[in-house]
């Protein structure tokens, strides 16, 4: 097939890297020349370009772009697309993305590769991201049924699993295993930050091990994406946050009643619970 | 050298397969026979005894017993311990501990490898989990000084860090990088299981990905140390709850008023911070 990818950063650069293993001819588009020569440089793709006008040669196409560029697309973008092709986005958020597009393009289908590292732009991507990851189709009630059965035949070609849901469930489920984690662990590394003691900040950060370098990781990636999130899963997130607190306030009162037993049992039960989410 | 090891668990059977590498003599004692034979399999340490009297002929003895059974230590143990051998413990709390050691033995030094696993017990242990470590060493007034130096080369030998502060300050800083994630962790995999939508949990639980599975590792845990560290590092870990929830708290209130350019600056700030923690 004659791909395009349009933005090859972490995700998009990463699904060019494996549809190339694959024998499909790849055509990648990015915002400036500078990115397109790393992106040659990292063989992201087989053809990279500036142009948007390569994508008329493509029968599927990944809009690997940022959510606030998917809710807002550019006209040019748009006029680029054939209509005749099967186009799909790769963003942590569905809904608003889903309900922009449907309306833009009669084959448009929504997706999400469960998949990501702290790092972001063209030298982020790699072959491996996305190996035997899960990969969230989101259909409606207009979804074509060719796009699901094309878009989920490559998917699981590329040896990761497809998995179809609502564009609403999709929302909610990361709120809580994807978007929250970003808001927490931020909240982390700020609550760290925030000791006065300088001996002890200062120690804090040199002896800080894999246990917080792993809680606070996803509290370190790309802003603008956090932002974003916050933004097109408004109530999911808040939702998540004021859970996330009432848990944190269970957690402080049995600890202020020196109740030993209950936290223990809490945190027996989210080692429990834990191993069902973690496959 | 002799050196004991009393708990060949996650770090004491760490250290045990290290320290054979440089060539001394390792005498490790567990709680009974069923973790010996495990021990002896797992060849941990050069000798396996559930006899604490093997302790009579080493120079260094590491307790790497659970924080409960450092602060109300067997009589049996104690009694075991030459009055001069070097003696450490490697527990993530310092202050306690130290207090009930210094009036039990004149050469305690109290010590914590910031390394861990979410595993426990004779199975955990491995011979990279302390590798490039740092390695603090807690010293007061009463400390050896000969206790500091023999400790100090030891664990440089091993190839991990040394560094030293007391232990107020040891407590306070690994409430903050250490004790609290815990919790947190925990209140996250609390709050995404409470959740009462089924069709949503139960796609949360699949689609789960490294992001969720590192800002919740250390909630998976051994309960019975993050009971143990809420009981015995109380002040600190509060404190750490508090400051967390204060900024959890903030970025509710900016969510909540759309203020999309504080968020971001907030989460670009983090991801500053951040990478001052991890080296």
């Amino acid at each position: 097939m004659n791909i395009g990818i349009v933005g090859l950063g972490l995700i998009g650069g990463s699904i060019g890297l494996r549809l190339q293993t694959l024998n499909h001819t790849v055509f990648g588009v990015v915002n400036n020349k500078s990115n397109q020569e790393k992106a040659i440089d990292r063989k992201l793709a087989n053809y990279v370009t500036t142009d948007l006008n390569v994508l008329k040669k493509c029968s599927l196409i990944f809009l690997a772009l940022p959510i606030r560029d998917l809710i807002n697309p550019s006209k040019e973008l748009i006029e680029n697309l054939p209509k005749d092709s099967i186009i799909t986005d790769v963003a942590s958020i569905k809904g608003p993305i889903i309900k922009t597009w449907e309306n833009l393009h009669p084959l448009f289908i929504g997706s999400h590769p469960m998949a990501g590292t702290e790092y972001q732009g063209v030298n982020a991507g790699t072959i491996d991201l996305l190996k035997s990851a899960k990969w969230i189709i989101t259909t409606t009630p207009k979804t074509a049924n060719n796009s699901i059965q094309v878009l989920s035949k490559l998917i699981n070609s590329m040896q990761c699993e497809a998995i179809f849901t609502t564009p609403e469930n999709h929302d909610k489920a990361t709120s809580l295993i994807s978007h929250l984690p970003i808001f927490l662990a931020s909240s982390l590394i700020h609550a760290v930050d925030s000791e006065n003691d300088q001996m002890v900040n200062t120690l804090a950060k040199k002896i800080a091990s894999t246990g917080f370098s792993d809680t606070s990781r996803v509290g370190g990636g790309n802003p603008e994406l956090g932002s974003d999130l916050a933004k097109y899963n408004y109530e999911n997130i808040l939702s998540g946050i004021k859970a996330l607190k009432s848990n944190l306030e269970d957690f402080e009162k049995i600890i202020l009643e020196r109740d030993w037993q209950t936290i223990h049992n809490k945190l027996e039960q989210s080692k429990d619970i834990r191993s069902n989410f973690i496959n």
